[in-house]
């Protein structure tokens, strides 16, 4: 059997099966960071993301840019439980006839954002390679009451989240800004039930949190806020790396957050029983998808769009 | 200006002098590992490891070996500051046509070293790419009185090591177990002054700990012990990734080690001080290298063994 038969998800599981762990772990694979045991009053948060040429950005994309991102997307798994990052440790693996000008500029673009959120870069790796690959690993720290996880999410929640959605391959995903501060508001001043960044596109994140959640939902689709870039409805459901958070929270809450109105949070959906699976209501008010589907019916949907690794 | 002209540390130099970390961190780049201020008597230790394929390994390699070794050169780095190795996550790049048996024995390797080692993988990344790519991210943690870095060696010092050194390339690079026990035993029973492990060959590595020490060393090439695989005492002293044990101890420290015999330890020369240099003495008891020689002075000896990657 091939990797592309069985899948980026598939091949997780087949992992995630085989992986034990002992009593310092609260949460190992499985969200946006492990969760480690850390003090009384703290969880330590750890994430890795690798990012190759060729796949998440191209050679002919500005280097600065791709520093930014291979930072970025680490710093948007620790936004999305709810922490602060702290740390990490570069590993870079650099084609031999890279001019050293243009390592220059990877690194301007890893160490600027690393001082803009205060994070200290504190080793790393370098290696030989044929294309340019970088893999950034970050601990964080969240304070027990303030972790978000997957999991959480209620029936009867709020689905909101930050930013617009679609076309992030057109140049957000090299362009985001990690929602650290977004992140940082919304667990300092509400009760988030779960939480998870947009990597792999709305419905299959949104995907992941029903799954853990064991909930369903729906998501009324004139509410998804789209981008200038996308090019409809269906690429900004699929859309991957968008790097925006995709949140539930109480009815209650959610009044609140929209009142605060210090950020522009937006109300996508509602969360409902795991058997009302996951449905779209569509511009005419209907109904676009099955009743009792379940995220993965949307799997064909969303093929051309995004990133797919496999 | 190209990477090889600057080389592996000339550009690491050059990232060193762009790095500000704050009082949280006890040691950042320039070490086997990371050094964070965790509690009032344990330091965690963070360390990545990227290798990849023709580079670190050759496409027909055992991919159970593979799995092995990138676990393994983390602990490595671990056991080299004497700490103990705790959470690691795992980012992959895999080939598209890879199959997933191959995926399995990759695993195999990884979960059954982590296992051996009750080291907890927490989380991963799994991306598409040309070569294969496995980085490790590892935390480990070590009381601060037995924390060992590579600057604390001392004129009059006793230099020591573990196992037996050359031709890790022919199958020991794939091969090694970690000297995570010998490194227990070592900094549980004795005051060791300095460690690092052997990755980039023993003369380098020595020159890393002269470095950081401000001192001079003068090795007995008869003292060195040489493996089966050596082509010869040259290349025994500039073979890479051999992943022992080097230290450093006083003369009283050295002679329990040695009456310790638990493991085998072998005295291989000592500490001078930094005018001295680094001088080796041949089997004829002469000088082989210059008086005021640097390890520099032996880049030229070892350009043709080890593991260069530019």
């Amino acid at each position: 059997m091939r990797l592309k038969e069985i899948g980026e998800f598939g091949l997780i599981k087949r992992f995630q099966n085989k992986i034990k762990t002992d009593r310092s772990v609260f949460r190992g694979s499985g969200d946006d960071c492990a969760v480690l045991n850390l003090s009384k009053s703290c969880y330590q948060l750890f994430t890795c993301d690798m990012i190759i040429e060729g796949v998440d950005f191209i050679k002919s994309d500005n280097l600065e840019a791709v520093g930014r991102k291979a930072l970025g997307v680490s710093i948007s798994d620790i936004a999305a439980c709810g922490g602060i990052p702290r740390h990490a440790v570069v590993s870079l693996g650099l084609p031999k006839n890279m001019l050293v000008s243009q390592v220059d500029l990877l690194a301007k673009g890893l160490f600027g954002l690393a001082k803009k959120y205060k994070i200290n870069i504190v080793g790393g790796d370098i290696s030989a390679s044929g294309k340019l690959v970088i893999d950034v690993s970050m601990l964080g720290q969240v304070q027990k009451n303030k972790l978000c996880l997957r999991r959480g999410a209620k029936y009867g929640d709020i689905i909101m989240v930050t930013g617009s959605f679609g076309g992030s391959i057109k140049g957000k995903h090299l362009n985001f800004t990690p929602r650290l501060n977004e992140s940082r508001f919304l667990v300092d001043n509400f009760k988030i039930n779960s939480m998870i960044d947009v990597s792999d596109g709305l419905i299959q994140d949104l995907g992941h949190i029903l799954e853990q959640s064991s909930a369903g939902a729906v998501l009324y689709e004139s509410l998804i806020p789209l981008s200038k870039e996308a090019a409809g409805i269906e690429e900004a459901l699929c859309s991957g790396e968008e790097f925006e958070l995709l949140f539930t929270v109480s009815r209650d809450q959610a009044s609140k957050i929209i009142k605060s109105s210090k950020y522009s949070f937006k109300v996508i959906g509602e969360i409902m029983p795991a058997s009302f699976g996951l449905r779209l209501i569509n511009q005419n008010n209907k109904y676009s998808a099955q009743k009792g589907g379940t995220w993965q019916s949307f799997k064909p949907r969303c093929q051309k769009a995004g990133f797919k690794h496999f």
